[in-house]
């Protein structure tokens, strides 16, 4: 991502509004008030007649408002998001309203503990009251309400930022069209809690600290140097510091057997824990990580999934493949809580090395996918679109490129089509570059959802508008109620599953009626080659050699037949198919049919 | 392991000798010199008259010379590898003669940065010379030349521990006949060196610590205290961490809203730094944790093989799963270069969630690698066995109990012995219980090594004195340079791979001839099933279901010969087998055979 002049928001001033007054204070979550707030923002673009292209973007721990383009001609660096937003960039300020504001609790212009108290005319210090994710999500609504935003197409954050996100789409959960959360979670876990522990110990500890009332004095900075040091190392991955850093020495070939530090990633902690010294405040940094610690979707709401009962917005769940801090299993925590109430949900586990930090890095990647999710949102709210899915060209009037691996041509899609009801729900599993289900919602109007293994598959879904999974379906669809579909189709993969008894009985749980297709291995090219030439046999169907096949089980009709028969499953259609038409064969299938289609249901006990 | 009286080595007392004198100081590393220098140890069990029974253990950084017993009665807690020290235990007292000493640097006997400096009457304090772990271990040969110990059966150690036993082996290589490096790395990664760091920032930064001359002052606790509670998140996997604490809180149900410990991960790690204030010493922190990050014997050495060149001992290699200080792969780094030096080398990564502290954790499984190892080398060295493999009874006299799901009766073990000639080096991929191997080893006087997945399997031929490398085969084997092996086999396994071709193409790499067997798919039961009744064929080999097949390539003697043609590789012999004879089956053995093994040999330029 460029971030030339051409793309950027160019300069811009934060301002600032009181968005509480000190005679109205508001109630924070641990029972005390605080007033008078201001909120610092910042906006870009514009708010269109009808009110519907606003999007939020929440900041993460050491982010403030300045999210793109510089606050003035001298600035070294650009906001702390410009890679995303601006025109032409991913969240389009040519189309959108964007606004970001500081979070309460922050040191960057919204009111925080090292602003003076009212009540004591010095800085509020220790006095200051916890507050937590909740609050400052009811603060940024005040701002909104200031700002006459009446709605959100978009509210977008990674990090602490997407515990916001998640808190929005559960406090005004009809506030939203969509809720982009990433790299974050419901909830840190115990080692997450550990580091920022360590690091407030090391605040708290310090001599300057003097209960928060440091200002005009010598700051803790030791103490808030090693709490950026200790969160440092846990932004980055292993894999990345090794890449970054490794063992090399800074300024000299020799050790120098004394305590200073001399390994370039020594020396990389000490510049980022004095520079953030500058720009950060111990009391903030305090505030904010206990604000962290205390977010508990769980715990405030019974349950993940009564927490998410009430939301009403689309959600695209997005996490990095080497992120320890807020984990990829933390993502899909959310996802299967999301997908076990019905909720709308897109889940891509981006494959990055960079750690936790890859959600301000992986511009390319992350860019397309929040690009062609909240464009693909819009053009839902602007074509009032209630299926799940668009028309085939993108919001934009761009058909997203297909990767070249992933243009398969598959004659049972066809058939597929013709045996699914229309309006009814289906489940895609190896979606692939969802070509069935965009066929299926544009012939049949069907409310599809897929899974997808392949990364850039999965983001083509997405620019398709269609919501997708990105997950192994043989890891299970536990995340679905039973019959949460009415059809789950499972085209020709079955031979390439290392469990396909697991699976075929997960779907027939989650969906009441399964479609499968798969290559016929008793085709008499098969039976004939391994007759009469004694080899593994290699058909069209079957274009594989032995040794390089992704098929790794091979079955007949008469296999699935009895397949099917001992898990007690119903076939209701079983149609054998030639080669290229979409005709059934009815004379000898086993032998004359080189594929098959089979749509099955479970006998239930009821 | 219980730690009753009976496996107790009992009261025993640590005990300090003088190894350096104050005039002929010892030249350290740094250039600096050293001296005096006393050395606290302990041993347990007896040095027998052949003085061939002595077992080293090295401590890791916060550990002692009190490996096992209590130094009292009224001791709350035995020594910190009680679980693996004593009579009838791993490491057995009762046949070795065991010590351990606290290392250089150290603050418990050994002398350290907090002992009196001669030259100046007071703590050395920052004046103590920067140690490394060369120093420590050639401090450790002057005790063992004090103890009158000439050579070592075994070397062992964790973590640091593990460090000191790759620089005994590397430093001196006629000293031992095994080293068992645990949970260790030949080198920290940036990740933890920067952890390192932080730790030494906050000792350093502490306002208490006064250039390390805080001796009868106050001590820098907190910052001691900040560097253990980041060690000690680093020795917890996450998992862990989870399973111990998750987000329960301490003494509450609700949160309290301040700043103090509430959740029980932060009041353990308050108590943990408390109670590491009170037993350790906040120079000698600085000094070992320095000498870890120096630690590497790639920079040393110019490589990790060059390092390794001129060893001579056994190593056994261990990792844990979820060690992520240390990680498994760091571990595997050791194993490949031991290996590329055809050194006598067996890894396995067992399976913990206990993360780091899993060597110190994990008594059952470690024990049984760690004796096994120790009990086979000394059995070697008693018989003077040159063959890498025992008589099918155990030093111990047992044979082990082999786990259920490792009981394989393979008909072609019997025809692979025979085809393999005397004295030759022999890979055994996927070796199972090393049942082939000890075959091997008996029948024909081998020099066996195998590779095995199941990390029971390999404990088991660990048990049996057999070296053998955890590893998935896919995985690779570029630790072997060309031709290591006269002979690699490959018993009934390829049609289980993923990527049959890559592994066969590395086979023929490694060794210069490769046996491989495998089930014959055109045997005429197959081909009758298929032709006749049309389904995916079931027999005596091939006994699963085609849903439920670990075998997932088949391919048949005809498909096997097109595939070596294709490869270049020349089949020297190949030998269709009958259901139970190891009589060849010379007539239509495509049709008749329903297995076959074939010896072949690659093509090469020169």
């Amino acid at each position: 991502m460029e971030s030339d002049a051409k793309n950027s928001v160019g300069i811009i001033q934060t301002q600032t509004v009181r968005v509480v007054e000190a005679d109205a204070p508001l109630r924070l979550a641990c029972g005390k008030t605080l007033g008078p707030i201001d909120v610092a923002y910042e906006t870009y673009g514009t708010l269109n007649d009808q009110k519907d292209n606003a999007v939020l973007i929440c900041h993460a721990l050491s982010g403030n408002a300045h999210v793109a383009g510089c606050n003035s001609p001298d600035d070294r660096k650009p906001g702390w998001w410009d890679i995303m937003v601006g025109p032409g960039k991913p969240i389009d300020t040519s189309k959108y309203f964007v606004i970001c504001s500081n979070i309460l609790g922050g040191c960057s212009g919204t009111t925080g503990p090292s602003d003076v108290n009212p009540a004591t005319g010095r800085p509020y210090g220790l006095e200051f009251p916890i507050i937590t994710i909740e609050d400052t999500v009811h603060v940024q609504k005040r701002l909104l309400d200031k700002l006459a935003v009446p709605h959100l197409l978009a509210v977008v954050g990674g990090s602490m930022g997407g515990m916001q996100v998640l808190q929005w789409a559960v406090s005004y959960p009809e506030f939203m069209d969509a809720a982009l959360c990433i790299a974050s979670t419901t909830r840190l876990n115990a080692q997450s809690i550990a580091f920022d522990a360590v690091g407030r110990n090391a605040i708290l500890g310090d001599p300057y600290f003097n209960d928060g009332q440091y200002h005009g004095q010598t700051n803790p900075a030791r103490g808030l140097s090693i709490a950026r040091m200790i969160g440092h190392i846990t932004y980055l991955s292993e894999e990345s510091m090794r890449f970054k850093f490794g063992r090399t020495l800074r300024g000299s070939t020799d050790y120098t057997y004394d305590f200073n530090s001399e390994f370039s990633v020594e020396t990389y902690l000490d510049y980022q824990g004095q520079a953030f010294v500058e720009r950060f405040d111990a009391n903030s940094y305090l505030y904010i990580t206990k604000a962290m610690d205390y977010f508990d979707i769980v715990r405030e709401y019974g349950s993940l999934r009564q927490a998410f009962a009430a939301t009403r917005c689309r959600f695209l769940i997005a996490s990095f493949s080497s992120d320890w801090l807020f984990t990829p299993r933390q993502s899909e925590d959310i996802m299967e809580a999301l997908g076990a109430e019905g909720k709308d949900v897109t889940y891509c586990n981006i494959y990055s090395s960079y750690g936790h930090d890859a959600f301000l890095l992986e511009a390319a990647t992350l860019g397309r996918l929040i690009a062609g999710f909240i464009d693909s949102t819009w053009h839902r709210v602007r074509t009032a679109q209630r299926v799940r899915g668009e028309k085939e060209k993108t919001a934009a009037g761009i058909k997203p490129k297909l990767p070249d691996h992933a243009k398969r041509v598959r004659v049972d899609y066809e058939l597929i089509d013709s045996l699914i009801e229309p309006n009814s729900r289906v489940l895609d599993l190896g979606c692939g570059d969802g070509e069935l289900l965009m066929r299926l919602v544009q012939d049949k109007n069907v409310c599809g959802e897929g899974v997808e293994l392949d990364e850039d598959l999965v983001i083509h879904c997405v620019q398709r508008g269609l919501s997708v999974i990105h997950r192994d379906i043989e890891r299970g669809l536990e995340m679905y109620p039973n019959e949460t579909f009415d059809y789950a189709v499972l085209s020709q993969t079955i031979q390439t599953l290392r469990d396909p008894q697991r699976v075929l009985l997960e779907l027939h749980r989650v969906a009441r009626r399964v479609i499968v297709s798969f290559p016929n291995f008793a085709h008499w090219r098969c039976r004939a080659q391994l007759m009469f030439k004694g080899i593994a046999p290699q058909t069209r169907q079957l274009p594989f050699r032995w040794y390089n096949s992704p098929n790794i089980h091979f079955l007949s009709l008469k296999d699935y037949d009895h397949f099917c028969a001992e898990l007690d499953i119903h076939i209701e259609q079983k149609i054998p198919l030639g080669k290229i038409s979409t005709l059934p064969l009815r004379i000898l299938p086993n032998f004359f049919a080189p594929q098959a289609i089979y749509v099955t249901s479970k006998y239930h006990a009821s």
